[in-house]
C-alpha cells in the first residue's frame, strides 16, 4: 500500500471539516477503510478505556492504535475488545486489555458497520460478531462507525444482504422459519450461515447465526426489533439503532463525518 | 403416598366444572402437584403432538402419560420435552420423542409455573428450562398450566421470589448490573444462580441464569419485557404472557380451572 495517510488530511481540532485530496488518486476499498479507520484514531485520547471492533475495517483501527502505543504517542490505553479474533490482535500488538465486567463504562468505541442509514442506524454482524458488538458499543460514551462510502444506504436491512440474527443452536431450524415468516412481508429469506467446511458457524458465545436477507424497507425498525427480540430462540440481531454517535465515511473523493443529531455533514 | 387420585374428582366432558372432596383430607404440596397434574394429563388425547414440562409438578403429568401409554390408553403420542431432564424421563417411560424442528407446532402443552397472576400471566424458569420451555409452549395450540395454590400471586414478580434472566456468560455481571439498574425502581437484587458446589448454574443451553428478587409490582408487563429483551446480554426472561389457555390450580379444598379469556373460574 504506497498510499500514505497523513497528506490526505488536515490536522484540525473541529473533526467535522476535512480535506480532499487536492488531485483524484486511485483507491482501493482497504484504503479507504484505512483512512476511515485512521481518522477515528484521531478521537482517541490517552488514558481512554477502548472498544475495538471487529472486521476489516475495525483492524486498520487496532493496528494504529498499537503504533501510537507503540510510538509513545498514546499512553495508558485499555482495550476492551469485542470478539476472540480482535483479542488476539490486541495482544500481539501490545495493547493492555481488559473486559467489561471490569469497565462496565467504555470512553470510544471505534468499529466498522455493513450498513449505514442517513440517521446512523447500522447493520452489523456480518463477521458474526453482533453481539457482543452491541454490549460494548451500546455501554460507549462515544461510538465512531468506521465505513467506505460502499456501506451507506438509503435504509437499512433491505438491500438483500444480510441482516444477521444470533440464535441459540437448539431447533434453529424452527427459529429461522419464525424469522422468516416474521419478516415474510418484506421478501425474507432466512439461511443459516454455514463455516467454511459446510458447517454451521459457530459465535464466540457458542450460537448459530441466520442471516436475513431482505427485499424491502422495513418501516418502523424499533418495532421490527422488538418483534425479533421477542421470539424465544433469539438471542440478539444485528440492527444498531440509535447506537453510533458518529460515523466517518472514506470515499475516492474524500471523508464525510456524520454526526449524531446533527442534520448535515461537512464533505470535501 | 396413600391418596388415591380418581375420587377426587367427577369425570366430566365440561372440564371446568371440578367437584371437591365430600370431606378435608389433609395433603401435601407434592399430592397437590399431583392432582393438578393428572386433571391436566384428562385433555390428552391419542394422535397429540405434546410438549412435556419440567420441573417437580411437570414431572407427574409425564409419569402419568407414560402410565396412559402403557395400559393403552393413549397411542400415537409424540412428546417434545422442554429440558434434557425431561427427555430423560420420557425416554426412561418409553414415551416417544421428537423436537420443535420436526414438529413446528404442538397441540397441546402442560407444565407447571412458579407463579400465576390473575390474568394467567406466569413467572416460570426456577427450574432453569425457560428458554426451551418458552419455545415448545409458544408453540402450542393449547398450553395448561398446573400449580399449587400456594402459586396464586396478585400480580408476578413482586413476591421477593425470583424472575430469572437466562444471559450469555460473557462478562455476566455486566449485565446482571444492567438488568438490576433497569428494575431498580422496584426494589430490584439481581443474584447470578448458582449449582451446588457454588459454581455458576449453567442452563441447557450453555447460558447463565440472574435471579431478579423484585418487592414490587412492576406495572405494564409487556413493556417490562421489551426492556429487558433489549439487553444485550439477556438471551431470555421468565415472564410468560398472554401465553396460558388454562390454569389448573390444586388446593385443599379441590380443583380451580381458569381458562383464558373467561372471566370466572369454576371453584369448588
Amino acid at each position: 500500500m504506497a498510499l500514505a495517510y497523513d497528506p490526505l488530511f488536515i490536522s484540525s481540532d473541529k473533526i467535522d471539516v476535512v480535506a480532499a485530496p487536492t488531485h483524484p488518486i486511485l483507491l482501493t476499498q482497504d484504503d479507504l477503510k484505512r483512512i476511515a479507520a485512521y481518522k477515528a484514531v484521531d478521537f482517541v485520547q490517552s488514558g481512554m478505556v477502548l472498544g475495538l471492533g471487529t472486521g476489516s475495517t475495525a483492524k486498520h483501527a487496532v493496528d494504529r492504535i498499537g503504533e501510537l502505543l507503540r510510538h509513545g504517542k498514546l499512553e495508558n490505553i485499555v482495550g476492551i475488545p469485542t470478539s476472540k479474533k480482535t483479542q488476539e490482535q490486541a495482544l500481539s500488538l501490545g495493547i493492555p486489555l481488559s473486559d467489561l465486567d471490569a469497565h462496565p463504562v467504555i470512553d470510544l468505541s471505534i468499529d466498522g458497520a455493513d450498513e449505514v442509514d442517513p440517521f446512523l442506524n447500522l447493520v452489523k454482524g456480518r463477521g458474526g460478531s453482533l453481539l457482543r458488538e452491541k454490549m460494548i458499543e451500546g455501554a460507549s460514551k462515544k461510538f465512531v462507525v468506521i465505513v467506505d462510502e460502499s456501506k451507506m444506504v438509503k435504509h437499512i436491512g433491505g438491500s438483500k444482504l444480510a441482516l444477521p440474527v444470533e440464535i441459540v443452536p437448539f431447533c434453529w431450524k424452527f427459529t429461522a422459519e419464525k424469522l422468516r415468516a416474521l419478516l415474510e412481508g418484506y421478501g425474507c429469506e432466512a439461511n443459516l450461515r454455514l463455516g467454511e467446511k459446510g458447517e454451521p458457524f459457530v459465535t464466540d458465545n457458542g450460537n448459530y447465526i441466520v442471516d436475513m436477507h431482505l427485499e424491502e424497507d422495513m418501516g418502523d425498525l424499533g418495532a421490527v426489533s422488538d418483534a425479533i427480540l421477542r421470539l424465544p430462540g433469539v438471542v440478539e440481531h444485528g440492527m444498531f439503532l440509535d447506537m453510533a454517535s458518529t460515523v466517518i465515511i472514506a470515499g475516492e473523493f474524500g471523508v464525510k463525518i456524520k454526526n449524531k443529531h446533527t442534520t448535515t455533514c461537512s464533505c470535501s
